[in-house]
C-alpha cells in the first residue's frame, strides 16, 4: 500500500470517505527529568503513526502545560515549546485524524477542567458507540467542543459521581466499545487503558527507574529505554507517586490484536506479540512465494512497504531482489500539478522507476495490499513502460474487502476492488500478467508459526478481511455516510 | 556517507567550515505554456541536489517575474506563486549553499538590473578565481549585494563592453576559473553554458517541441521530456526565437567530469555520460567485493546512498542482503536533544537498527565513503549494540583525502579522516574488525569498463581521492581558512 | 483618564488586578446581503470598547461561519475571511477582557455546539454571580472550555429543558445577575436581551428593511442606518423570518444606566438616553467651571477624552482654549525602554507637551477622571517643566471611589487614589496648585437637566462615586482577590 | 489635507502617480550605551514622517548591524531586535516612499559593501538629478539593486577616487542635485549632510555628551536631549572619535526652507527655523480670518492636521472653535469595503462628524491645504448632511498649484484642483458656500513676521504654490510620467 501518493491524492480521499477513522500514536513518561524530551523524542518515532498533528501536555504535579499543533513533530516543537512543558510527567500524541475534521480543536491530547480539576487524555482507536453515547451525553446538557470521539470519553468521566479518579475511568471505559489504547494525565498521575480486546498496541517499559509507555517498540528503542511488557487487553495501569498498579475491571473479551499493524502500520524495528515486524513481513513475503510463485529475472517491492516481504519472497525462491522504484524523500503536504497539461503525474511524483533495472526482465513487483487498486495499476504501467517483458504482482496479505472500523484508515467497504472484483478481475483492472495474493491461512501461518507464544489463528482480528467484526457498530455498519454528520 | 545525519549536526558543520563550496540543481524550459510548472516539477526531482533553497525566475519575453525563498520545492512553491511566474521561458534552480552564507539574498536564480535590462542566472558548481576576480571589481567601484561567486559574474557581464548579450557572457567566462554549469535568463532568450572540464553535469532535452535543459536526466524523466544529449565542457548553447544556436568559444581543457557525481551525488535514476547511475554504483559493490571480500553471513547498506553498492557486494558473493537499517523520513531542519541527559542522539535520528536482522550474525556494512568517521563508528557502534558478532565496513570509493573545490560540500582537508590515517588506523577508529575501500583503477574499472563510450580512465576528476586538481585554486589552496572572509 | 499609556503599565495593570471585568462592543443585523460586511464596519465604529480581540459569527440559515482572532477590527479582517462569513445574519464583538485571561479561546462570538444545534453568543457586561452558577454548573458535570463569564449562560442554555430556543434563554437569563447587554446568533434567528438594570447600553436601528443592534448608535452613523430606540432594560427581542417581537419576562428592576458612559466610554458622536455625549461632556465642563473656577491664562485638555470638558469649561470662564499637548497615534502593543536609561518614559510617549503653549502661563488642564493618580502627576509634572507658573487640574466627574462590577474596566478600590485621599491629599499627591472635582449633584444636572426626558437622578448607577451597588457581587466584595481564581 | 484616508484610496493614489517622491525622517547618535534604543525612540518620534518602513543600522566600531523591515516603528522593532543592534552608534530611518516602489528592497537605512568595507544611509529628500545619473553610472557597468534615489550616492561613493571616507562623500554630494538630508553611518563614523538649499530640515543635538541628529526637534524632546542647532545648508558634519566637525565644501546657493514643512508635514511641537510649528499654524489660521473672515455661528477643524489653523480663525474673529470632527485612531493598513452596497464610505472611515455640534448652525470648517479636492467636497457634504445650515471652507495657505520635486508626496501637477480651477470654481466643485485661502504673502507674513530672525521672505520654497522651481528638474518636468520608469 503506498501512503500518501500525494497530498492532493490524500486530500480527495479524504472528503470523499465518510470520517470515521482515526490513526495515531501515543506516549507516555512518569516521573523523569526529561520528560518532556523523552516525549518528544517518542513521538518522533511514532510518526509513522500519524503525520497530521502532534502534541504534548506535561505536568509538574500541580498544573498541566500543553503544546499541540498541526504538523510533523519536528515542525510543531521547538527548543522553546519543549522548555515550556514543564515538570516530570508528560504524555504524548501524533495524529491522522479521519473522525474529526482536520482542525487544530482537534490536536491531541484533548485536555479539559472540570469539576475535579485538570485531565488530558491521548486516545489510539476508535469508539464503536461514540454516536450514541455522544447524543445521550448532549440531551443530559452536554456541551461538545471538538468532533472526536475522544471526548465523549471525557464527558463520560465529568459525568460520573464515582468519588477517585480512576473510578470515573473505568465507569466511562465501561460504556465505550471499540477501540482504544488510551493515557491519562492529571496532575497526580498517569494512567494507561487498553480495550478488552487489545485491537491497537500499548507497550510498557523503563528508563532511569522511570516507567514509560508507547504505541511501538521502536519509541523505546530510541530513547534507550528497556521494553517489559504489552498493556494487557482490558488492562488499566495506574502510575503515581505510589508506584505502579495494574486493574482488571472490564468484561473480559477475546484478543483481537489487529493483524494490519503487523502487515503495513507498526514500524518493521517494532515487536508487537514478542516478535520482530520485518521479520514476520519477511515470513509473509515467503509464504506468499510458497503459495504463489512466478518465473521471473527480478523481484522488486513497493518501497518501503512492500520491501521486507519482497525480500522474503526472492529469498524463498532464489531470484535477485532489485531496486525498481526509487521513493522521494521531499513529498510535501501540497503538490502543484501543471494546469495546461494532460499528464498525470499522480504516483510519479512519489516514486520513480529505474529502467535499467526492469527494461527487458520479467518482474516480479510485490506490496503488501491493493485498497482501490488505482495505485497497483499505475505501478505496472511505469514498469511495463519502462520496458519489462512481463510484471507480476505479488500482495503480501489477503484481498482486502471490508472497511475497517477500530483505527486503521481504511476506506468505505464499497470502494475497496477485492469487495466488488476477484482476483482475476482485479489482476485485469492493474493490467499485471499475473496476480497473487497471501491467503488468510497462510498469513496466520506466518504470524503464528513464527510466534509459538500466540494460539492458533485466534488472537488477530481479520475483519479488513474477513468481515467477521469482533465489535457492532452501533446502527451504522450499513450506511455509514450517517456518520459523516457526527 | 550518511547525509544530514540532523540539522543540529550540519549547522555545527557549516560553521566550523571555510564557506567555499556550493552544491546546486538547475532546471531550465524554453518556449513552453507550462514553463513554470515544468521547472518546479524539474527542481522536485533535482531536490537532492540542494534542499536549502529554491527559486524559479519566468520571463513572458518582457520582463522578469521571480520568486525565491529558503525551503525545499515543496515548501517554496504554492499555486498562487507559481500562476505569478508569467510567460513561456523560465529556469530554475536549488541549493545548498557553503560558499556564502544562508540567508535569503544569496538564493537563486540571482536577478540583477544592469543597462541593458534584466538579466537573470542559476549556478552549479564554484569558481576557483571568484576571490581575486571580486578584488579587481570593487577597485573598480562595483558594489557587491550576495556573497556568492554568481554575482561576479553578474558583474563582469555588467562590466563588459561587448554589444550582444551572448558577447557580454563570453567575455565573462573567458576571466572564470572552475566549475560551473550555468543557465542564464533574459527576457529575449534562454542561455546554458558548462565550464571546459565539465565538472558538474547539464543535459538537453526536448518536451513537446520545447527545449529543455536539467543538471540531471532524472528531471526529464519525471516531466516526460526527451533526452537529447549532455552539454559539451566548454559549449554554450543560446535558445532564442530564431532557435538554438551552439558555441565553442571557451579555450580547451581535458574533461573531468566529477566522479563524486557518480559515487554519492547524482540520483541513482539519471544517467551520466549516457549509463545508468544505480547500474554503475551496483557494479562499483562487486568490484568492492573482488578486491575486498569479508567472510560473513549478511550485508547491510547504510541507506540510501550505500544500497546499489550493497547489493552488487552481496550479489558479486553470493552472501544475503537484508535490511539492516531504516532511515527515517521524517527528520527536519531542527532537532532538539534532552539537556538533561547524557545520551548521544546523533545518528540514531536518521537510522535505526533493526536488531532482530544483525543480532548473532557476522555482518558487512556497505556505505558510499567516509568523512570524517564519526558516522561510520557510530554506525558500527549501532550494529555491534544490537549484537552483531562481527562487523566488516566497505567502502564502495577510495580513500577521500583531499577537499572539493569544484562544487562537492566536503569538510576542509585536514578534517578527512583518510588525509591522516592509513586505512587500518581508520578501522581501529571505527572500531570495525575489517574495513575495505574499493582502489582508484577498481571504481575506473567499474566506471569504464562499464561505459565503453569513455576514454580509459583519462576523463574523470579524482582529486578528492588523489589531490590532482585539474584547475589551481586562486592562492588559497595552502589556507582556506581565509576564504571565509570573502 | 489616559487610557492605554503604554502597552507595558497595561500589561502590568492586569497581572496585578483582579481578572474581574469586561469592555466589549457588539453588533447585529438581520436579513441583509451584507450583512458581514455591515457587521465589519460597525465593530470598526465601536473598536473604543475592546482592542483586544475581535469576532464575526453569521449564518445563511444552515450552519453558522466564524472568524475571531486577537487584534483590532482592521486587522482581524480581510477580504478573503469576511467573504467566507456567508449568510444574511450576522453578530459581532470586540472586546478588552479583564474577566478571563487575554487568549484566542475567550475571544466572542462565543460559539457552541450542543443538543439543539449551534448557538452563538456576543456579551457586554459582567454577571455578578459567575462564579457560584459555574461551580453548580460543574458539579453537574459540564466542562468549561473559557475561562469567561459568558459561557456559564451558554451552559445554562444548554441545561435548560425548556422546548423554544427563546424559553432556554430566558429560563438562562433568569438566573444571571449583573450587567449584561447579549446578541444570541442561531441559524433560525437573533436574540437581543438586556438586563432589567439597564447597566450597559443596546440600541435598536433599520438600515434597507433590515434591523440592526449595536452598543452605540455611532456604529448607525458610519452605516447609514436610522436609530429607532434603545432596547429596553429587561427587554428581549426575537428577530426571525416571522418578523421582531418583544419580550418582557425579567424581573422588574429599577433603571441604572452607567454613567461612566456618559462620562468616558461612550464615543462623543453616540448618543445615550436619547442625548448627545459630546454635548453631555462639554456641559460637564461647564458645570464644573461653575462649581471649580479658576483663575488662569488658559485652558487645556488631556486629550482625548478630557477635550469637551475642558472645552466647555473654557467657554463659560471665557479662557482660550488651548492645545496643550499632542497624543500620538501609533503607539503600538509593545513599546521597548532603554535598558541603560534611568529615564522613565511613560506618558510621554502617549502625550508630547507643547512647551510654547504652557510656558510662562497659568494653566488649566481637564481631564474626565483620576483612577490611581500616577498618570495625572506625570502630566503635572509635564506642564511645570514646560515653564507653566500655575498648574491647576479639573476633573469632569466625582471622586472615583469603588471599583465596578458592571463592565468598566477599574482596579480594585483600593488601588482607587480617591478611596484612601481626600480631595487636598490627592492634590498633594499630583503636585497641581488647585484641584477640583465635579460634585455627584452637578454631574446628575449635567446630564438629566440638559436631559428633561430622564427622572431626576434616579436613573444612573453611580456606585464608582458613591458605593451604592444597585446588584450584591456574590460573596466577593469584599475579597475580590479570590476572583482571580475564576 | 487629510492623510491617507483610507489605505485603499492610497493605494489606488501610488499606483496612479509617477513613482517620484519620498517622506522620510532619520535620527542618529554617535556614542552612547543606548544609541539603538535612543533611535528607536527617535523614530517613534518621527513616524509621521513615515509610515511605510523603518529601520535601524549600528556599528561596534567593528561591523554593521541592521534591522529594517516594512511596518510602523512599533511594529518593526522588538527587545530582541533592538538587542542586536549592537554597539554605540546608530541611524536609523522612517519611510513612506513614493520613489521606488514599496517593497522590503528600498527600506532604509541603505546598506553597502564596496572596497572601502561597509556603508549606511539614511536619506530624506529627493535628487532631482537621479536619472541621469543612475543612467551614466550603469553606462559604467554599476548594478543597481534597489529603485531608489539613494542609491545613486552610493554608487558615486564607490566609484571616488578620492582617498578618505569624507572626501568621497563630498565628491558624491557634488554630482547631486535637489534636496538631502542624509545620514552616513560607517564603522569608524557618522557624518551628517544638508543639501545647499537645506530643502529638508536636520537638526543637532546632544544628550549625556552624545551628539544626536534628527529631522525634527519632538525626537529630541522624547528622549531628553538638548536642542544645539539646525544643520546648515551646504553643511557636512563628521562625528568620529576626535570630535565633531563641521566642513562647508558645496557650492552656496539660497536658502529655501519647504514651507509646507511649517503648513503640514512637521509635527506641532518641534520648531523650524528657531520657532514653534504650532504657533506659526495658529498665525497662519489669525491671518486667514484678516484676509479671508466668514459670518458664521462656529468653526471647526479637519482634524487633525487643520486645528491649530482652525482655533487661531476662530480666536482673531471671536467665534467659538467647537469639535466638528472626530478622527478615528483605529484605521488600518487596509480597509474591506461592502462589495454589495453602493455607498462610499471614503472619508467616513477616517472621520465622523458630530451632528448635534453643527446642526443648524453656519459652518467655518479649516483645512491646512486642497490637493485635488475630493476630500473637501466629502467633507463639505458630511457637515451639509449633518443639518449645517452653511459651510464656509477656509483653507490655511495658497493654492497648491503644483507638484513638489524635494521631498514633499504630491500628485503630479495635472491633479492639483487649483491647477486647473480658480478658487471660484474650486468652491463650486466641492460645493461649500464660501472658500478662502490665505496668501502667499499672508503665509510668509504669518511665518517671517512671528519670526523675525528670517530675512524676509527670501528664505523659503514657495515651488508649489508658484512653480518657482529652485533646482531644475533634468528633463522631467514637463512629462514626469517617464519618471515612473526609472
Amino acid at each position: 500500500m503506498v501512503r500518501g501518493l500525494s497530498e492532493k491524492s490524500f486530500t480527495n480521499r479524504r472528503l470523499k470517505m465518510a470520517k470515521l477513522r482515526e490513526e495515531c500514536g501515543v506516549f507516555g513518561i512518569y516521573d523523569h527529568p526529561a520528560a518532556a524530551n523523552f516525549t518528544y523524542l517518542g513521538l518522533y518515532s511514532l510518526q509513522h503513526r500519524g503525520q497530521e498533528s502532534a502534541g504534548i501536555v506535561s505536568t509538574d504535579g500541580e498544573k498541566l502545560y500543553s503544546h499541540r499543533e498541526m504538523g510533523l513533530v519536528t515542525e510543531v516543537f521547538d527548543e522553546e515549546s519543549i522548555s515550556k512543558l514543564r515538570g516530570n510527567t508528560a504524555i504524548g500524541h501524533v495524529r491522522y485524524s479521519t473522525t474529526g475534521s482536520s482542525n487544530n480543536k482537534n490536536t491531541q491530547p484533548l485536555i479539559m477542567n472540570y469539576e475535579k480539576g485538570e485531565l488530558a487524555v491521548g486516545h489510539n482507536g476508535n469508539l464503536t458507540n461514540a454516536r450514541i453515547l455522544k447524543y445521550k451525553l448532549e440531551k443530559g446538557g452536554s456541551i461538545f467542543q471538538s468532533t472526536t470521539d475522544t471526548e465523549v470519553i471525557v464527558h463520560l468521566i465529568a459525568r460520573s459521581k464515582e468519588k477517585t479518579f480512576l473510578g470515573r475511568i473505568i465507569e466511562a471505559l465501561t460504556e465505550c466499545r471499540g477501540a482504544y489504547s488510551l493515557l491519562f494525565l492529571t496532575p497526580i498521575g498517569l494512567v494507561a487503558a487498553r480495550d478488552p480486546h487489545g485491537f491497537r498496541p500499548l507497550v510498557l517499559g523503563k528508563i532511569d527507574n522511570s516507567y514509560v509507555l508507547a504505541s511501538e517498540t521502536c519509541a523505546f528503542e530510541l530513547i534507550g529505554a528497556n521494553y517489559i511488557r504489552e498493556i494487557e487487553p482490558g488492562e488499566i495501569l495506574f502510575i503515581n507517586e505510589n508506584g505502579i498498579r495494574s486493574f482488571d475491571p472490564l468484561p473480559k473479551k477475546q484478543h483481537k490484536y489487529c493483524i494490519f499493524e503487523n502487515i503495513y502500520f507498526s514500524r518493521p524495528d517494532s515487536f508487537l506479540q514478542g516478535k520482530n515486524i520485518y521479520q514476520m513481513r519477511k515470513n509473509m513475503g515467503k509464504q506468499l512465494a510458497i503459495e504463489s510463485p512466478a518465473d521471473a529475472d527480478i523481484v522488486v517491492a513497493v518501497p518501503d512497504s512492500g520491501t521486507p516481504a519482497a525480500m522474503g519472497y526472492a529469498e524463498q525462491l532464489g531470484l535477485t531482489f532489485e531496486t525498481g522504484f526509487l521513493r522521494s524523500h521531499y513529498i510535501g503536504r501540497t503538490f502543484i500539478q501543471p494546469q495546461q497539461s494532460i499528464r498525470n503525474f499522480g504516483v510519479k511524483l512519489k516514486l520513480s522507476v529505474i529502467k535499467e533495472v526492469v527494461n527487458g526482465r520479467r518482474v516480479v513487483v510485490v506490496d503488501d495490499s491493493i485498497v482501490r487498486g488505482t495505485t497497483s495499476r499505475k505501478i505496472v504501467k511505469m514498469i511495463r513502460d519502462a520496458g519489462a517483458k512481463e510484471v507480476h504482482m505479488r500482495i503480501s496479505s489477503p484481498p482486502m474487502k471490508f472497511s475497517c472500523y477500530y483505527g486503521i484508515d481504511t476506506p468505505v467497504t464499497s470502494e475497496l476492488i477485492a469487495h466488488s472484483l476477484e482476483v482475476e478481475k482485479i489482476k485485469d483492472y492493474i493490467t499485471s500478467d499475473t496476480l497473487g495474493y497471501l491467503s488468510q491461512e497462510g498469513i496466520t501461518k506466518a504470524v503464528t508459526n513464527y510466534n509459538k507464544s500466540l494460539k492458533k489463528g485466534a488472537n488477530y482480528c481479520f475483519a479488513c478481511f474477513d468481515g467477521n467484526y469482533p465489535v457492532e457498530i452501533t446502527g451504522e455498519k450499513a450506511s455509514h455516510q450517517q456518520m459523516e454528520l457526527f
